[in-house]
Order: C-alpha cells, then sequence, then structure tokens
C-alpha cells in the first residue's frame, strides 16, 4: 500500500477529473464517494478500480467495512452469492493525505473514502425484464438530487429499470450516485432518445401510463397489475409531444391545493407505491 | 417609483440581509425570491412590504403579472376573492439596476422580482383543524429541497397543517420558499418542539402515524380514514425516542430493493396520497 501526499500525482489529477462529464466520457471512468455508495457498487458487481482512502477522515462503519472488505478479499463471496458480477480482488487502495483527500472528494461528506470505477452504461437492448414489470421513464428530469430520489423510489419499490430518455441524462454524476445512496448501481438504469424508448416499450409490450398534470384518469383509477412503464417529466415543461398516442393513457394526481403539480421525485413515489399496492392486493 | 443605482443603498442592504437566518430573525421579515412565489404570497394575504423589480431581468409571465397586480390594485379584489389578510395596497415598488438585483437575488433564479415580507410565524395553539384532518409532522428534515417538496406534497394532497418539530427548521429560508414554489405561504405551517407537538396532537385526538424503517404495519394496512397525523423522521437519524407509546402506530412502506427507505419526501408524498385515496374511495 502506498501513501499519496503529492497533489500533483497523476493518478490523482485524472481520478479529480471525473467530477466533470467530459472527464467521465474522456476515461470512461467514473468517482463514487460516500461508504454505503462504494459497498453497493461492489456487491453488485461493479468494477472498482481504484479506492482512495484518508485515515484521518475515515469515521463512518460503512468505510470500515470497504477498507476491510476489500483488504480481506471477503467481499468476493458477497458479490458471488448476490449474483453480482466479477469479484473485486483487482481493487487497488491508495492511502492518501487529508489534501490529497479534500482534490479528489471535492467538499463532498465522504466518510474518508472515495472509488474510480469502471462506467458500464447499459443500453436498452441489453435490458432484461422479469415478469410484471415496472418501468419508470424519465424525461428532462436533471436535478441530481430528484434523479436520486427516483433511483431510490425505484429501489424501493421493486422497479425492473429506470430509463432516462432525453438524451442528455448522466446517472453517473457524482450528485446522483450520492443522492441514490448507490442503488444507481444495483438498478437497472439506462439512457436512450425518447423515440427508441417508446419504440422499446411498445416492443415489451409494456401498457403505457403518461403523468400529465391535465391527465384525464386518476392514477389509483387504472390497473397497475399488469406490465407497466409510468412517464415523467420535468415539472417546468411536462412531457414531449412523444408522448400521446391511442396507446398511452395519460394519469394524473388529485391536486387539492393551489399548486398543478407535485415535485417529480414525490409524483414518482406515488405511482411507483401505487403499483406495488395493487400489485400486493 | 424610484430607481436604485446604488449598492449601498440602506434598504438594498437591509433587505439582502434577510438571505441569512439571523437578519431574518432580527428584523422580522422575510426575502422572496421568484414571481410564482411572490405571487402566492401576496393573494394568501401575506403581508409584502418592498417588490425589487429589474427591468432588464423580468422575463416571464409571472413577473409581469406580479408588477402589474402591485401596479394596479387589482390585488386587492384577487385576495378578498380568495379569503386571503390584508390586501397588498401598501406594497412599495422598487426598480433596481441588474447590479443592485443581483445583490439582493444572489444568483438566484428569480425571474427579475423580489419580495420583502413580514414573517408571520403561526404558532401551535394557533392551528384551526378543519373536519378529518390529514397533518404532517415533520422532525429533524432540514435540507431545503427536501421541506420545500414536502409542502407541495401537503398542499396537493390537502393536509390541514405542517408542522416542523425540531425547533430548528426554518420555513422562511429563501431555499424552502423556493423549493415550496410558495406553498410554504398558502399551507399552514408552525414550528414547535416535540414534547409540545406530541401534546397538541393527542389534544387535537389525531390518530399517530410515526414512519419508521421497522414500523410493523404497512402503511397500506392501516386507515387513513380519520384524523390523523403522520410522522416523518430525518433519514440519517430517524424519528425520536418521544414518537413510541401505546397510542402511537409505527408504519413502514415496503422496501423490495437494496436500500432501507426512500427519501424522506418521497415518504411522506406515498403517505399523504395514500390517506388521499383512502378517503376518496
Amino acid at each position: 500500500m502506498s501513501l499519496i501526499t503529492s497533489l500533483q500525482n497523476e493518478r490523482v489529477k485524472a481520478a479529480a477529473r471525473l467530477r466533470d462529464r467530459r472527464g467521465r466520457d474522456r476515461q470512461g471512468r467514473i468517482l463514487i464517494d460516500g461508504a454505503r455508495e462504494l459497498l453497493r457498487a461492489l456487491r453488485a458487481g461493479v468494477r472498482v478500480l481504484d479506492v482512495y482512502w484518508c485515515e484521518e477522515l475515515v469515521g463512518s462503519v460503512d468505510a470500515a467495512a470497504v477498507l476491510r472488505e476489500l483488504r480481506s478479499g471477503r467481499l468476493d463471496a458477497v458479490a458471488s452469492a448476490a449474483g453480482g458480477g466479477s469479484p473485486a480482488t483487482d481493487t487497488r487502495l491508495w492511502q492518501v493525505t487529508p489534501a490529497v483527500f479534500e482534490k479528489l472528494a471535492f467538499g463532498e461528506r465522504a466518510e474518508g473514502v472515495v472509488g474510480v470505477a469502471e462506467a458500464t452504461p447499459l443500453r436498452l437492448d441489453e435490458l432484461r425484464l422479469p415478469p410484471l414489470p415496472l418501468v419508470v421513464v424519465v424525461e428532462g428530469v436533471e436535478k441530481p438530487g430528484n434523479l436520486g430520489a427516483i433511483l431510490r423510489t425505484a429501489d424501493g419499490a421493486g422497479a425492473a429499470a429506470v430509463i432516462a430518455c432525453d438524451g442528455e441524462t448522466d446517472w453517473h454524476n457524482p450528485n446522483v450516485i450520492r443522492a441514490s445512496l448507490g442503488t444507481v448501481f444495483t438498478q437497472p438504469v439506462c439512457s436512450a432518445r425518447t423515440p427508441e424508448t417508446l419504440d422499446w416499450l411498445r416492443r415489451q409490450g409494456l401498457r403505457i401510463f403518461a403523468a400529465r398534470v391535465e391527465g384525464a384518469r386518476m392514477y389509483w383509477d387504472v390497473s397497475w397489475r399488469e406490465p407497466v412503464a409510468v412517464v415523467l417529466g420535468a415539472e417546468s415543461t411536462g412531457l414531449s409531444e412523444h408522448w400521446r398516442g391511442a396507446d398511452i393513457t395519460p394519469i394524473a394526481l388529485p391536486m387539492r391545493g393551489v399548486a398543478d403539480s407535485l415535485n417529480v421525485s414525490a409524483t414518482a413515489a406515488v405511482l411507483c407505491y401505487e403499483a406495488l399496492r395493487q400489485r400486493s392486493g
């Protein structure tokens, strides 16, 4: 194990560039802040190449667990038991000084560990759906906090996948990873264009519910007991015109106050849990 | 109408200090960014003392509406029709230069209008509940984005009130106001300590549901068709021990994935809309 003390270390400089999308796209790698997020990535079979840790900052139980598991190789068993991908035996551990860590973690509450992993984007045609899937589709949703909350909801409600169809959403923005608590690694996610997504949903035989302020059907009056995709748009612009059609059902939430919509991640939660409720009944 | 050009203008300096809680507490005033938020405050009868506007930045339809209504006095009729408080005839309009506006709006997307209003905190004993109320209680929830989303959900679900019981929550943080889209002005909100809140809920005869990760009852298996308070804690620490007792029902959401909870504002949305669904059925 090495101690990195220099802010000019090439490896550290390359890792710090992963905070920006351009750096991620160029290197094909991502940065994972937070111990719980790293654990979920490792256990989901994400190939974590490097973990930087700072003795002075490692505080949480989870951070200690990351280091212990990586050192002991115990993770292999966990990953295999969970049906995850390749074991993480080739993760390199680098001890760094607080100043170096600060450069990498960039003021994040990162619990003294930060990882660099391979980006492994999933293509739409690689998604495999279970029986009775619930697929969540977002169009134009940009705020990392909302995307992260939607991923947690999809995880909690047992959704089969989350698809971003604006072409811009970057699932590997470090703030999305954090806000998702690492569920971005356990939940199948992918990015595609809207027409391609719509075509794919139709070929999968999913019933499509589009959440619209002016939707004629209340969300609790439709049946979620069949294969369903639920589509959510940005609050400011709503869904694009692609999401109109005879086979697309516009649904709405009742709004009893002065505002005409909830926060998009709140809407996602209400709809995904209505699906779960109906399916559990 | 005056044009303010100086960053050293005393009125401007006092208004800019309202971005900080200390400034708000000292002056007993709040700062409202955003045209829609200002409109909702005005229409809800909030006493808006000053509105600063910048001709070069006023862009949105809502911002133009704020200025038009304030100039024409048309707001009186709106406020009265809505049963709001005092008409806003005494709001002073101040035109400012872009540099002055920037100092007031502090980089916010504020659409060229920002207002200073009287803070009118509501005490618990001033809350009046309608028949069959749904009261939302948050303990230790701090992020403005979450608080704002919870207010929008309370508005949408027709909740009677939102109570923060950690003693610290500042409903008038400008970021809470923005994230709530101004529903913080239309929704009865108040702050109190937990024991005081619990006592008040009991005296109101509300059934108390405490959202807990380990809650034994699923939220859809309890009846929301009676007067109910739903209590939500911070994700990191959960609810304090005050929220245990023979008359408090711990409820949970099913979690089908790897995470043990949703984002707190997503949980609030699922629970409030389950109440609305059951009550509409």
